[in-house]
């Protein structure tokens, strides 16, 4: 580590219960790239008071997780088409007092629906009706995808989710035929359902695509079984590596390499 | 260092100009004792908001300097003896929420005057007319002084300073004969005016006790001479190793030695 001094520039998150991924991942990568930058996760009572702060003191960048990513966007000075698209934010940068909220979960999305070339034709299934089931579902609407069906057990948030985009949804699985398999529910992630398999078989072999966000492991069992049929696949690792080097881009102005994030990923977990 | 983790406590100072030398004292100070603390210096255009990211964010502790330490008061929840002396403050505590101010230079000046048995009925002569000035003219009325003079070339300020605590004022060197001088001015600290001895040899030889508040160097001009005319000496060395102390336990709840509050102090000022 550097000797701390005063002219670091102090960047934080603020959620309802921090883990130590993004102090870790940030501080990791300040460190290997010699930017007189830290990092800390607060948590808060008093959103109004932390953001009032965050402009006070010039904290350059403030990352916004469950339960502040919609109540924030009352407090900063202009909201990104990315936090737009979803009504929700990731990422808040102060510059010069000038508050900018982002969504960098939507723009990894959105990128990666870009980058590996889907069809904007194809057929496509969701499973999940959460805050990154909307970040899917938005950016699949914005790449101008028609045919998408919204598939999750919560019929209440489910039924919302498909129905402020403008798609369908159901709340059992449907028969194989979807070309692209979406995962945004933890199935597969390290934990207590880390065995289970999000979609079937049958749906994966009938599928051209599937994309499964969660990041932890990185080779859930539905990636494994995706790759056994040969199926193209995009993981939850290259999400978070998008978005965390999105995140960390708009704070310090420099772009990490995919190599970079993936170990400040896996020193965040330790 | 430690790794940067979540659950640092995170102290702070506001000033108007910060100096590095909080943020390596206070730092070098949690490392040495394994604390898990950060400090980092800041300034700031809205008080009312660096204070309320304070509360809102959990900030353990924050320090006080100019131009802040009178506007502050209206901003806490207790205000403290040793601030309310002197209308000043430089200490806040964070306890949950609540914000209690304090003044460590005023208790630091009053501790000093009690451990080295200053005569109440000696004659005290006091140069300076500033912030500091006041804790000490403070410290003294306190301590039970009932003759001392303030000396200063600003009239309104030493005016205004000596009526404020019932005492003398005059704006040049009076004939020597008190008994103890206190200076409070920059005259002997590093820099342009580090060559001047802020009382005359004569006053000093008809001086019991000398107080330099100049803490850098710990060996003014007036330290050296008070020194060789076998005078008690009180150095601001003193002044700051307690104040720094006081600081850091109310932050922290650890002592420290003056070993330590030295050491710090150097590597402070490196």
């Amino acid at each position: 580590m550097p000797i701390l001094n005063k002219d670091m520039t102090l960047c934080i998150s603020l959620s309802g219960r921090p883990s130590n991924i993004g102090t870790r991942f940030h501080n990791y990568l300040y460190e290997e790239l010699g930017l007189n930058f830290i990092y800390k996760a607060f948590s808060t009572d008093d959103l109004a008071g932390a953001i009032a702060g965050v402009r006070a003191l010039g904290i350059r960048g403030c990352s916004v997780s469950m339960p502040f990513k919609e109540d924030v966007m009352a407090l900063v000075d202009t909201i990104e088409p990315s936090a737009a698209a979803i009504d929700s934010v990731n990422t808040i940068v102060n510059t010069d007092g000038h508050l900018s909220a982002s969504n960098t979960d939507f723009e990894a999305i959105a990128t990666l629906i870009g980058r590996h070339e889907l069809d904007p034709s194809a057929n496509v299934l969701v499973r999940g009706s959460g805050g990154m089931a909307k970040a899917v579902v938005a950016a699949f609407r914005d790449a101008g995808f028609e045919n998408l069906t919204v598939l999750a057990r919560n019929i209440a948030a489910g039924g919302a989710l498909a129905q402020k985009y403008g798609y369908a949804f159901i709340d059992a699985d449907p028969e194989p035929g979807h070309q692209v398999l979406v995962n945004v529910t933890p199935l597969g992630m390290d934990g207590e359902q880390a065995a289970i398999q999000s979609f079937s078989d049958a749906q994966i072999a009938a599928a051209e695509t599937v994309f499964d966000v969660v990041a932890f492991p990185s080779e859930t069992p539905l990636v494994a079984a995706a790759r056994e049929h040969g199926k193209q696949v995009i993981t939850g690792a290259e999400v978070i590596a998008l978005q965390a080097a999105a995140q960390f881009e708009k704070y310090t102005g420099h772009g990490l390499s995919e190599d970079q994030v993936i170990r400040a990923s896996e020193f965040s977990r330790q």
